[in-house]
């Protein structure tokens, strides 16, 4: 049985709470200090995609990004988990072409957007899908280049004996200080490997982009470039009516914030040199982006402005099929925990 | 804060746990007495369309049924939280025409379906969507037919001091034997009110639906009527890839099985007499869907043809964008607690 996690989440209809969830969350720098904790930091999670802003850094620092002449547009499509939007498909599928690689290289397979607007939209032009559609199709196409960079095959760059997987792993095991042997591991849902790491390490390897004062001039170098890059076109990361664009987009250029599947969610704060990583226990991402807009709040990095177009997070409203208001989806016990 | 209930669902993937859900349930008899119960069962709950079934009861006891020739078809259509799919909005849309009604008397607003496939069928057609599409759209017309057979306003037939809706509280009051005055209340997804009550007094009220020795001819015929037409119609009341259209498909007339809102589940079993109600604390389907599976199993309710139909629900599997298996959402800690 889990511990009992103290970040709650309410889900309010009228007078009374109807569902909740529980969550933790950890603030830490990049020496691993931790400023911020609550609940089990120490339990397993899988990263998922919130972690994608690390995944970047073999493709910058390998010099694969500068062989293919990657633009900030490129590398923030490197970080994203975007929502299948023209914008995206297309902007992938234009860099893949560059390379002199197609969506048929990409072995993260084809899907129909998350995102129900976008979904809506897509359907209807009958798409024949191919695997630039994927919302992780941006991150495939840096490992391609940068397997490609480097002369190691291309075919099979998701499996976990592939280079491109084994530099994934020793990063995040050098940067969150674990020791991923022997880790619990599975498949993640664009086909690569994940491990299981502490949440703890999981914000400590997030701290570290935060403040790379202690990285070398090249991994430095490529850390602040993907921040950047982020923080210039977070359009690109996710799409319409996703908790990352708008979030990055009240706030520009404060803050890195990724979404990953099962309710993780991670930030890169340069201005106070902290990361943080936070996981609901169920998974529910209703949840995680309560969480996520109050942990912004409560950090300092969303002004009254950034707030205001923060609302539906901080407090997501529920309404019924006719549009009333029937309830919300809010934090409740603070951050005492 | 909430008590830890005991029902556990594990979502793994690969060799972790990845999220866990956590839930309550209870089986009881017509006369309340408990015959099974996992957790917190006091706690309050809102029925939502689980209790759709005996809903219906006041449509059929009051002769309005019968006053408008209601087939057994559209007896399924009152107790449905259906797809929208053709066969849902047709069948409803007749059944009001026949009323002398349209969907614009229908109070429960449009909305476009909920179940994926069947959004992603019909958005093809790009429907006007009118509110015979509303999952709820055959419960509102058994209102509007009831309503109308006793010369009451239909207009306003959703609010709480409308007759519809006073039979509504007086009949959940006296089948769960409880008092509703000054419960706590809200407005449902298609605008009636709901009430909060205790999990184990919604049970209660389901499992004299199971074992109706206890009501009246008129009251007894009536659910009787109800639970046929439920089970000889199972599409109806939900549609493709729905969960209570599947188990009540896989095992013929055996049971009946709602599904509501935020992760509650209701069960009427009249070979047993029972009824049961259960609750994820989270409001996650994917797991009130594999408790409600394995507490059916648990009943020995289902055989093991219908258990091979259920497969998916007993432990869904979770496959990658490519189709790969990458974990499954099971129950875990068994029925012990």
């Amino acid at each position: 049985m889990i511990n009992k996690n103290p970040l709650t989440v309410e889900v309010t209809r009228g007078g009374m709470v109807e569902s909740r969830h529980l969550g933790t969350a950890i603030v830490v720098d990049a020496k691993g200090r931790v400023l911020h904790a609550w609940g089990d930091t120490d339990r397993l999670i899988y990263p998922r995609s919130a972690i994608k802003p690390l995944q970047a850094l073999p493709f910058v620092e390998s010099g694969a990004a500068d062989a293919c002449g990657a633009t900030p547009e490129e590398l923030a499509f490197a970080c994203a988990s975007h929502n299948g939007e023209h914008h995206h498909v297309d902007g992938v599928s234009a860099w893949l072409k560059r390379l002199g690689l197609s969506p048929a290289h990409l072995e993260c397979a084809a899907h129909w957007p998350h995102e129900e607007q976008t979904l809506r939209e897509r359907i209807l032009e009958q798409p024949v899908l191919d695997a630039a559609s994927n919302n992780c199709s941006g991150k495939h196409t840096g490992f391609l280049a940068t397997a490609q960079h480097l002369g190691e095959n291309l075919a099979g760059y998701i499996q976990p004996d592939h280079p491109v997987q084994q530099r994934m792993k020793a990063l995040l095991s050098e940067l969150g200080e674990v020791n991923l042997d022997g880790a619990p591991d599975g498949i993640d849902g664009c086909g690569i490997p994940v491990m299981g790491m502490p949440l703890s390490a999981m914000a400590h390897a997030l701290a570290r982009m935060a403040d790379p004062s202690g990285f070398g001039a090249k991994r430095r170098d490529a850390s602040e470039r993907i921040l950047n890059a982020v923080m210039a076109h977070p359009y690109n990361v996710a799409g319409q009516n996703r908790f990352d664009t708008i979030a990055m987009s009240a706030a520009p250029k404060r803050f890195v914030v990724k979404t990953g599947a099962e309710a993780v969610h991670a930030g890169i704060l340069p201005e106070l040199g902290v990361g943080f990583a936070l996981k609901i226990d169920d998974g529910t991402k209703r949840a995680s982006d309560v969480i996520a807009a109050n942990l912004l709040k409560f950090l300092g990095v969303l002004d009254e402005a950034a707030q205001g177009k923060m609302a539906y997070f901080l407090e997501t409203p529920i309404k019924n099929a006719a549009g009333l208001h029937a309830g919300s989806v809010r934090m409740s016990d603070g951050w005492a925990g």
